[in-house]
């Protein structure tokens, strides 16, 4: 399920405001447009994962509420080449005011889940799995994440405050671990999640013994990993175990043999091209 | 020059509120770092263009005005792997909680310049110019256009309004190129520019005929965009001529060299992914 | 058609409250008056030229959406002394709540169709167009400028970023108009136009050689500005040329008939007076 | 003093960025411009009132921080043609790109400012004021009003919501003057006055009768409104008198002299042309 | 009537986001729920006076719009314990989504009207009038003021624009009751009124004298109350009084009976607790 | 620490637009006030624990940058009668406008901090801690939970997206606790923490069989309470234990004593009144 409209609807509205700026000069320049009936399809040039039809939708219907707007493949489908998406009818001139908003959108949306997809199914046979982190476009962090749950990943904290990470940098400051998990324990929300970065073996002690909620492997060997896990697997606490840094789509697989319990990555989204769709107006 | 403060202003903050939310907990939860100096470099891991550190900087001011900045490459710059990119010192929890937008923007539209600069450097010695296109992020248009630019492409129009480009649904809507340009001249500001679609010489012809500012030959093969250009010039009419679909690394030189005078494409945006970048904090 | 609603909703929602404050104390106050049906009758007090009825309209449903709101005479359609111009019913209440508003928007865009009107009917047989400028009132320049266009003039750049125009203090600061053409069409969006502002001769051949789109002849005197006219139709270019300065309704006819294309005048928008209209409930 | 920052900031914001849009091509075009040192001077090319310059300063300042700007004449003071209104200095490109908002807005205050003068000017020696009514462009009624007090009116209420103005509509609805006031009295804030538009003396008494706080003779004849004058004065009660209708710069003396306390009228506002000022580059 | 939806429109939304954040994690997270229909009823677990329900019927429309609000007692009503007040039904996730927002305002409002109800029938066969002040919870001020009416008192003014009150500091500043009114009746709207802050019988005989509209006793003894209204009465001028400071459940009786019209205070706002309220889901 | 100000500068302009409205016509209208330099003294009338100093100062900011705010007491410190709080100097106007909503604030987020004061103190000696709820005034949750913090609480989760809450309707709508917790588990951010809400000891012990983070005991009878307590601290799993429901300044310190770790409660905030506090210009 996508976001709340609650939360996209301004989003969406000043998406089509950056494009329109003070108007569609072409279409409303031509009056012989202007409330025309017409019809238009979306079809994939690609093959990959769609996501984002809702919204595209949305976007139609928050520019003009007469446009209909019926989406053909559900979000997360992998589409083929030449496959129709949506099949939209409405004022001519609104389906082509909004044509590129919406497209835009999906087109960015499809190729995050579709290259997600990919690291996905890497490892779909074992119970480890794909995260995303907060490496996303600027303003469109929401969307970005629905569209990696939508390629099969589970999402990471959403922003600074919905989860704790302390790194290197605020352990140095703190003097160490366990006054950082202390200090920061006391002033937080309570069901907030601790995460702790770890680059060696002493660390993830540390971070166990203290009660970190996740421990984070952050570019560890694959054999000192293997250690990692079992020692916190061996402490009986309930701590879930990340690994994190250079995860691509030849090391995803051997990472997550190593029993750690998410893996996480930005290149789904960062290294994420615009899957080809186009709309046809008939 | 990057766009008005006046413009990014609101959209740093949206930007800096979607990641922060209702609170940074890991660094406001460290009492220990709050207005604790610090220092941090920009480093890259990557070649690549440069374009975004006035924004980056711009991003730390809005958090924290006691926060300096300073690029130490100009924009547009290549960059080495390892080479330091700015030095920022302020309070250490400021840097800390502005990380991570401040490098998600300037990686983003570093991507973009770099692989602008990829298409640009291929016709560097011909006339042609690299144009972009209405295919961008939502929320970022103005800034992805103005990667673009530091990569060395020409911007196209930025919305709907500041440029008239006709196409086939607009055509056939009003019942010839003829037709559709008299509707739209007479209704537009004056000043704006009126750019036709066409995929025939018959159609060049017309929008030759009808005084198109601008003729975008779409999808043309070579032998016939090379005739199409030489109909325009011939007209003695102060025509642009832009060349328009299927432009990659591969194609763009043999196009350029029909002598159009813009190639418009969307791949530097839509193909290019983010430019590997960190900061380190001393 | 008047501008979207996507831009002009938020501007009518400001207007509203802006009168409205924390509430009408006089119709809220009336508990007798509450929901009440009521009707009533817009009526012209003056003759002019009609502009704005949409956006009245609109105002209501965005204030009440049960108010059903029918004009009875067409965007710039000449009104009479008494002529209704549309009638209206829903809840009393928000009848009369929206009156002035809705009322002040309609009155100050007609009275600026009708004096524009005045002027373009100097030049009705001629092929010069009158145009708009800047000089517009602050937060209200898309819709007397589409005032403007009602009253029958051509729209001028709506704003500094979909029209170039080189001003002396330009040239001055560049040292000469070919270097500010060059400068400014190396930095721009391709299809914006230039327009270069002269006041000799000289500086009409200088753009004339720098590929200015458009020439304004600024304060020229008439024999003058037919000098420059001829001068530029000889080049064969395809160059638009603007008189500016100095346009009444005394002077627009000898102006235009010098065989420029465009004059501009701020008058239609600055000496312009509110339409005298009025609400009568029945 | 002008309205509050806090109140005018945002709307001054929105007036540059609907002239910029997506940025000033013609100055961020100049690159020999950017950040160069200027001057300019405003003068003014007509005999009038100022109004508006605190407010030209402050937007100047909103757009470009190192602007100075000095006003040489006061608020409310009559300038002579020729004469400076205020110099500035600050980046060269930052003066052109604020000078029409800034301007547009002085030229708009001014002409309202002068013509609420020349009305004011006419009752000078009578103790009878001036005040503007809700008649107000829409998105400038703080400043309009602002500006009739610049010329020496004093303001009515400034919304719906801090003064009750029952009218013929209103009376007729709740079936009486009385019934009327009884009602809104009830549901008000107590310390709202109540005004009641009055056209025969038989309203006027009764308007009386029930403790309206301010009668509004509304269009009477001039010795229709002696008398009522005259019965409200007898009364004894504390009651302020309006004169309503049709006063015009010949009319308001005679209507000044019943002996009423305000007379109220829209044409200082939308009657009112520019004041024609410009500003010179040194 | 509660206050108009333009107004409480953004505030709804901005308390839904406020509270739902990037999303309802629980019952977004229930996918079996997701658009089941749902019934529920509001029921008070306490004595009091019900205010607010119409807003949270909108607070639950802002939400999804296919959400069915009734209210089963009317705003003012004195409910009891069990006493069912709303019914409700649509789907189950959006109903479980805007409870508690819906029900946090509904409750607080009740609170205050339930609180005020208790001081206005301490004095409902006297003919004095509770008002509330300017003490009022940030962001709240409209709606506290809806249910202090609700309550049974009457407002006082809304803000610091809608009516003038003169305290010892500005009197002191301007350097004399009056020099103050003086001063500020020359700057205002002519329909607002003046009150003054009045300690001792002189003060009081001097805001007579300079023709205050409301004078304030404030915290005078009851003897020196009487002899203030006394001398007020007196001088036959219609000048309302107002009591304040110090008005308790036990106190405001016999203030009230020392003939003042009104009686301010803030305790029904600030000394109001939550009335408590809970949502039942069939 | 209080929240970024990022978050509440919009929130304290507009607490500031609420009051002003159109302008502070008091002080405004005292032209022998305006710019006048002045002093002012915060002062407390009762004993009370102080919370918000740092966003009253900031509130005086925002309204005039020259004021001059420097608190005397900490945040968190009980206050005596006649105690001063804060010296402010800057523009006597400036603080007369500001002193309302400045104090308002401040006097509503020290009554919730007094009374959270008095529920802990209660607890002091014991492991467990109060926490608060989302039972929060609308567009003040992240203030009043600052406020209950400095009080001595600790935060429970701020919103419906920082951690999730399984109560009846959930279980009851998914088909038991497994299959929530099962649904949920699937779609979240992974590090946001479950907590289920349990009325007996068999939802008790399907809770932790489902691996909740957190199990809420609600409306327990003690000696119930002290058996699930026991219950899960023999899973040796991590789970925190929250009592909830009718706890009072009498109940809460049996129900701390079963061992439970936190005790939830929202009468600090719905319970709390204004500390009394009040500013005396000098």
């Amino acid at each position: 399920m996508p976001p709340s409209w609650l939360i996209l609807d301004p989003l969406i509205e000043s998406w089509l405001l950056e494009d329109i700026g003070r108007g569609d000069r072409t279409t409303q320049g031509l009056s012989s447009i202007t409330n025309q009936p017409g019809q238009a399809t979306w079809v994939s040039k690609q093959v990959g994962v769609v996501a984002g039809l809702p919204i595209a939708q949305r976007v139609f219907r928050i520019l003009d509420e007469r446009i209909h707007f019926k989406a053909t493949v559900s979000e997360g489908e992998t589409c083929q080449v030449g496959q129709p998406l949506a099949q939209m009818e409405g004022p001519l001139d609104a389906l082509l005011t909004g044509e590129r908003v919406a497209l835009n959108l999906t087109m960015h949306l499809s190729g995050i889940a579709t290259l997600t997809r990919h690291y996905v199914e890497k490892i779909a046979d074992l119970p480890a799995q794909l995260v995303d982190t907060r490496k996303t476009t600027p303003g469109l962090r929401i969307l970005e994440k629905y569209a990696t749950q939508v390629g099969g990943a589970v999402n990471h904290r959403m922003g600074l405050d919905d989860g704790v990470m302390v790194k290197d940098n605020h352990i140095a400051a703190a003097g160490g671990i366990g006054e950082a998990i202390h200090q920061i324990r006391d002033l937080i929300p309570y069901p907030i999640s601790i995460e702790v970065e770890t680059e060696t073996l002493e660390q993830v002690s540390e971070a166990l013994q203290w009660e970190s909620d996740i421990i984070m492997l952050d570019n560890m060997p694959l054999d000192k990993m293997v250690e990692a896990v079992k020692m916190i697997r061996h402490s009986q606490k309930y701590v879930k175990i990340e690994a994190s840094g250079n995860i691509t789509l030849e090391t995803i697989r051997p990472i997550a043999e190593t029993g750690v319990d998410y893996l996480s990555s930005s290149a789904p989204i960062t290294q994420s091209t615009w899957l080809d769709l186009s709309m046809r107006i008939k």
